[in-house]
């Protein structure tokens, strides 16, 4: 069974238009709250709500092997995927510290990695046991991918059944940039050496291997590589293609999406080229410091609430930047305007 | 009495380099947290501790009024800066709720409107009925000047007393990015052209003008324009001279100051001016979208955290920042090693 891309609605113009005014109407000079007052005007849009709110935050992290790791593209042991897990789930990891501040519900989702995390504290939608080597076959078959894509949608449904106004979606999985930075080559009919970059820390000469890997992978798969599902089965991660079916998933039910780096970032061009309708439903968090991010984001129009140089990945940047939104509903909802304050205006 | 620019001593570099330690052997790649990591060692040299922390903020904003303003140089009437006093107190501005979503205690500085703000919740540390016209003679004398600067160093003592862990200042008072780039022209040596800019909503008219009015006073006071103290003393506001005196004040009380946007900022460069010591103390909470805070940021090798086009000063973006700063906090403070999670290193 195929994994059918959903019907998206635009968010409520209305909604946005009455926003917009009351931003006019607040006790400060017009637009002077800068990005914070479209910010605010697009959450009470997709939100269909004069009060937009971000107190249900939902996290899911997606956790997956890569083949192509054992090309030597990441600084760091394909074991890493699986131990970082169990650091996820005990609270010691960047997304489990920021979660926790930010007041958000956390889950973990082992989407397929290599050896199972089988734990009690994560989510089991395995779509197999890492992918293959993309430089070789295509890394998962459809009904991998599709299973894949289904995991997305399933964390969606918990975040909705929570009644989840913000969703976060993070990724971990060894030589996952090297996935990203392949895709978005063939997505946006680029070359390796302007989205391949350190990841995790490679220094130049493990930036240009990583390069001819991909390069390796582009001819491999050569004119296969034009519809975006098939794109993403050959050489996609699972915990990439379960971060499309979820930005999807969360927009046809009206959820809004903060996106986070790199990877997540290529995830959302993906969802956008199967289902552009979903691009209104998606909020950008930050600038990642993997140079091939610029690209992605760009090719979404897509502007960052942060720039602090962050190359973390776990959907770290976006938690970071949600108190930014929180502060756009706040102002929004609880400023006085002009004529309930007695100031007189410009 | 002439107030005096207090001694500072550096944030303690034995904390800075146990901090820098940690940020390497936390559950991340190296520098992967980007910006935080180095911003969590700073706090943490601030506050001499290994665990950095900003539970307790405070916020103090300080009003006056503008001599300069009868040149016609804002889109608003001055009897604005005593409304807004109000609406501050009252919880209506953007401030006020700023302050309650982050837990800040907020305080309004009456520091020298045009006629008193006298109400219950407002500190009244006036140091004159705003100030002269800064195109036809000083803004202000030494005693005033030196009450205006002993008004911040008093709120920065109330914050002492609170506990504060940072201490940010805002600003209020029609007309004050006209006194703000005025004193920056003069501190830098530049033109009004690259300094004056919209503020509150000027128009290109409007801007040629303020340009013009910056014109006359600086031929006004022309070679007497060299010390700080005495630009401050010609060109300022009570509300500039307050924030000046408070940063001096929270740098020697070894409280970490994060800095607002163009009219603080340039409040900080003062400071600098009068005792370099305390730039150690200072964080850039935003970049404006007043053009002219680029140049003042520059001069002081301020990075900011976000560039979010705010320009409404009152400690707005600031507070909007401060959330970031708790993240590197919490980051740093609460992350598992890799030796405590037994997870590979690169």
């Amino acid at each position: 069974m195929s994994w059918i891309v959903p019907a998206i609605a635009p968010p409520c113009a209305e909604a946005f238009r009455r926003a917009l005014q009351r931003q006019a109407e607040l006790t400060k000079p017009p637009g002077s709250l800068g990005r914070l007052e479209q910010l605010a005007a697009r959450l009470a849009a997709m939100q269909a709500s004069w009060r937009p709110s971000l107190d249900r935050v939902w996290i899911s992290v997606f956790a997956a092997d890569h083949g192509v790791a054992e090309e030597g593209v990441s600084a760091y042991p394909p074991s890493v995927t699986r131990e970082m897990g169990r650091v996820f789930v005990a609270g010691g990891a960047a997304i489990s510290v920021l979660a926790r501040q930010i007041g958000a519900v956390l889950e973990v989702v082992d989407a397929g990695v290599a050896e199972p995390l089988a734990s009690p504290g994560i989510i089991d939608a395995r779509a197999g046991s890492g992918t293959a080597n993309f430089t070789r076959a295509a890394a998962m078959s459809a009904s991998q991918r599709d299973r894949a894509l289904a995991a997305g949608a399933e964390a969606v449904m918990r975040a909705r059944r929570y009644g989840a106004q913000l969703f976060i979606g993070g990724e971990m999985g060894i030589a996952n940039t090297t996935s990203a930075a392949a895709l978005a080559c063939a997505l946006l009919g680029v070359g390796p050496d302007r989205l391949a970059g350190p990841g995790t820390g490679l220094d130049g000469a493990g930036i240009r291997h990583k390069c001819e890997v991909i390069e390796t992978a582009l001819r491999l798969h050569g004119e296969a590589l034009c519809d975006p599902a098939d794109i993403l089965r050959r050489l996609g991660g699972f915990e990439i293609a379960a971060l499309t079916g979820a930005y999807l998933t969360a927009a046809a039910a009206s959820i809004p999406v903060l996106v986070d780096g790199f990877i997540a970032t290529v995830a959302a061009l993906l969802a956008v080229r199967m289902q552009p309708a979903c691009a209104d439903w998606f909020l950008y968090a930050h600038r990642s410091a993997e140079p091939g991010h610029r690209l992605v984001l760009e090719a979404l129009g897509g502007e960052p609430l942060i720039d602090l140089g962050m190359r973390l990945g776990e959907g770290s940047g976006a938690a970071v930047a949600v108190p930014l939104l929180r502060a756009a509903c706040a102002l929004h909802n609880e400023m006085a305007t002009f004529a309930e304050a007695g100031v007189s205006g410009g």
